[in-house]
């Protein structure tokens, strides 16, 4: 089977980019360059802030998401990805200007934890994620059931993603954001969604471990599957 | 100052891509999305194997190393950048074919290693970076003078790469390798270049620690500034 290339539309951020391209790679059973799948990125940090827009009227990302998706369409890319949770707001919109398959994350996320048997999550996510009722829209048709920070919570979730990992700081204080998490296993969920990007990024670099799923890795791993290698 | 787009010709290896991508995005000098840099990525695993072309006469890899160039070109790229030691063989004929300048990774660190007063290092390639003599032709123009291993010492470094890292194995005996590196040392180099850029993954990898210097971090540097970002 001709193998399909990957277009990523990155830069939402940059780190998260860089994350998901080597899950992509560390996934991909190969044992030579060759072997592995032919991938483009746009790490386009032009890209306006996703949360912003969405919550509070900031510049539309959609234009410079759809400029790259096209970019990277017209290079040969046989399916797109974006490592960005919020970004799915803008999904359908982005979709329909392009004719290959944008892979939904979230959709993704959703299968791979039904196929799992789990039954009620915590979603840990930007305020923007939550609002716009992406997770919640995707899961409802699932048998999972979804559990969220409250507010004063929602806010050290947003501090770990902005000032912690996105700042790029080396050390951050986690305990209020373990305090929230221990809160949501506390009222049944059997794991955490990651549902923001940075997040995986932020329990490596912080030290942080609790039972979690990763969205980056269920796209990265779907994104292997549909190019037409194989996913280890 | 416009910044400039930063153009990886990639998939040479891609995880070693990948680790100069997350390298450019740690050491860039940002607190938002918005102040990283733009960078384009052609992970093009079609690119035949360099060590294999310039030693035993396989496929040419110029081709498809041009036209990964020029496309990243045409898409924007203000330079360009290659994390691939054995590849700046081919960078005069690479960069003939392209207008913007191709930043060259084997120069920057030469540079850097003179500039921290550095005078004798052991060099750790793989046998095409060494034969080609890309490495000694540039470091003949510094005041480093360059020790390399013994063949079968080489052979060591040369199972490190590819029956190590580009087999994607999780470990791996480093004993032989570990054992040239103690003779260079005693030879009087300073530190070790890590030269083939699957090695400072194969030292994260595999836990081996010695005095070293990363031309993959050396090339990101280099081309934060060239962009017209800080490095940090």
């Amino acid at each position: 089977m001709e193998k399909k290339i990957i277009g990523i539309i990155g830069g939402m951020g940059p780190l998260a980019t860089a994350d998901l391209f080597q899950k992509i790679v560390l996934h991909t059973k190969a044992t030579s360059d060759q072997e592995h799948l032919h991938i483009l990125i746009d790490n386009n940090t032009d890209i306006p802030d996703r949360t912003a827009a969405i919550l509070r009227g900031g510049e539309d990302p959609l234009p410079q998401m759809v400029k790259s998706a096209q970019w990277l369409e017209a290079g040969g890319a046989g399916c797109l990805i974006m490592p960005c949770n919020t970004a799915h707001y803008y999904h359908a919109r982005l979709q329909s200007q392009v004719r290959v398959p944008v892979l939904h994350m979230i959709e993704l996320t959703c299968r791979a934890m039904a196929d799992r048997g789990i039954t009620r999550a915590g979603l840990l996510a930007t305020t923007g994620t939550i609002q716009s009722g992406i997770y919640q829209e995707v899961f409802r048709r699932s048998g999972v059931s979804l559990l969220t920070p409250e507010e004063g919570e929602q806010e050290a979730v947003m501090g770990l993603i902005y000032d912690g990992v996105k700042a790029g700081r080396a050390a951050y204080d986690t305990a209020p954001v373990l305090r929230a998490v221990r809160r949501l296993f506390d009222e049944g969920a059997e794991v955490m969604i990651l549902g923001c990007t940075e997040l995986p990024l932020a329990v490596r670099l912080y030290g942080m471990d609790f039972p979690a799923v990763d969205p980056t890795l269920e796209l990265a791993k779907g994104a292997i599957r549909f190019a037409g290698g194989e996913a280890r």
